[in-house]
């Protein structure tokens, strides 16, 4: 069992390039930088467009990250799929690698599933696996998936898998949803990190693990700080700043937002490049939430320029 | 360009062996009788689980029917996905096999895309298929996808790519949008298929291209007597006839029961299996649905005992 993770994750946002292909090169260096800042590397969420990656191709990036010296116990790759076979390749993969866990959506193509068929295919995943299978997070993001992670899932899994059930990344942005997660099952040692850092003292205050937030691909060191400081005297002033930098990425499609931002400080214009069915941001919405970072005094320190 | 398809076409049940592994003897059982019944096979849509496949499995199902001996010219694989890179593989295999068609999903894990999302997902297969790119039926099914094949989306599609888009898959249940892609796209050379039988008569009279339904797995040859017959006197007793055990079918849970069906009439309990997040059928409802369709007289005739 490795050591669990704990703390503020990225869901690392994927880098094209022109063909649209990975940018391999980027997405390490992205990722080295989110690592140097205190993050974790909550790879292949939905705002790295993992959905619109092959297994392949999320397979490649994972083992080019670990060749680059990446530490594995640094990783918990999105390995869930709407096709059971899949979900299991890319989980006995990261298992493998010795990832510190994966983050698993349900299967999303289905809706109106039963919990048992979600359970099923949770339980098929983990016994096909079998031993040394990694820590599995579940992934409750409803608005996507239309398929959600009941509290009453959570309860079964964790009666039958409690070596292998570890916690859950809670996206609905329904606090308490999260708070109901953590009230039942933290004490058990479910680790539960709501998907906003805007949760992020709240859910610490009361035995959350921390948060997996899109906005840590930009904002990770400062994110930290609340993490780490959330208690003490400063701990308000923190977090409200860490909000207003989070309230204006949600003012925009936020996926081709963050990938504008990263491009303006990488000095790269292929960072904005998003695969269909995502579209780039108008350029004048870009122009205004960078306008609006640098009024709140936001920065990217030490990003690396390409 | 090969000759359109026209007519009654099954979205293909996937049989599985007690591993949930897709079980090739008995699938291409299942197709050679469909085909002998006068129907042609939309492999991998919804009602074969193709959601619940990998890419590689659903390659190899393809590969086994050619070997087979089930003509490419009766085929037409879905291969839309989530991810771009598996559209692209899958279209470009189904394309070099020479099937009839392909019938493709929008990218569906996110949700609230645009239509130049959506459009740029298709343009991009295309593009990438190249010449040679077998006919596109793009397909219709918001209930599940969430994001829906509009109007306003077929007219860009047509526009930029009349020798690829040659037609449509109406999931939506909703008459008046069957009759409004025919009503404007049909005269044209764009074929609507709606999903469900109950629309067939109607729809042929307006200028439909016959219909891609569930229950053509179990009920072949009258649905194609009402494609070949809708127009004669019996017409109206032939649709009728079909609606019933249509009906029948929808009263449950559409993939488990009609895979107890076939297993009934099969004579073999594996065709049963779904694989997660379905659940297989409750027993006692298995067992009203097929009462149900002794008392209509419904049987599968000449379909092969495993």
């Amino acid at each position: 069992m490795t050591t669990r993770l704990h703390g503020v994750l990225a869901p690392v946002l994927t880098p094209f390039d022109a063909a649209l292909a990975p940018d391999v090169g980027r997405f390490i260096a992205h990722c080295r930088w989110l690592v140097d800042q205190g993050a974790a590397l909550a790879i292949f969420g939905t705002n790295s467009e993992a959905a619109s990656l092959s297994v392949a191709e999320r397979l490649s990036l994972t083992d080019a990250l670990l060749e680059a010296g990446i530490p594995a116990a640094k990783l918990m790759p999105g390995t869930g799929a709407s096709a059971l076979t899949d979900a299991v390749e890319l989980t006995r993969h990261a298992s493998r690698a010795g990832a510190a866990g994966v983050l698993m959506l349900p299967p999303f193509f289905y809706k109106g599933v039963s919990d048992d068929g979600v359970f099923a295919y949770y339980a098929e995943v983990i016994e096909r696996v079998g031993s040394g299978c990694a820590p599995i997070y579940l992934y409750h993001i409803p608005q996507v998936t239309q398929v959600p992670i009941t509290l009453a899932l959570i309860e079964r899994l964790l009666k039958r898998y409690p070596e292998v059930i570890a916690g859950a990344k809670d996206s609905s942005g329904d606090w308490s949803n999260s708070k109901a997660m953590i009230d039942r099952y933290a004490a058990g040692g479910f680790d539960v990190f709501p998907a906003s850092e805007v949760f992020l003292s709240r859910s610490l205050a009361i035995g959350g693990a921390g948060c997996i937030s899109a906005t840590v691909n930009m904002n990770p060191a400062a994110i930290r700080r609340v993490y780490e400081s959330w208690s003490t005297p400063e701990g308000p002033d923190l977090q409200a700043r860490a909000d207003v930098v989070r309230r204006i990425f949600e003012s925009a499609p936020m996926i081709p937002a963050m990938k504008h931002v990263v491009s303006t400080f990488a000095g790269e214009p292929r960072w904005r490049t998003v695969r269909p069915p995502l579209v780039a941001l108008d350029p004048a919405v870009g122009a205004r939430v960078t306008t609006e970072l640098a009024a709140a005094g936001f920065a990217m320190p030490g990003y690396p320029r390409h």
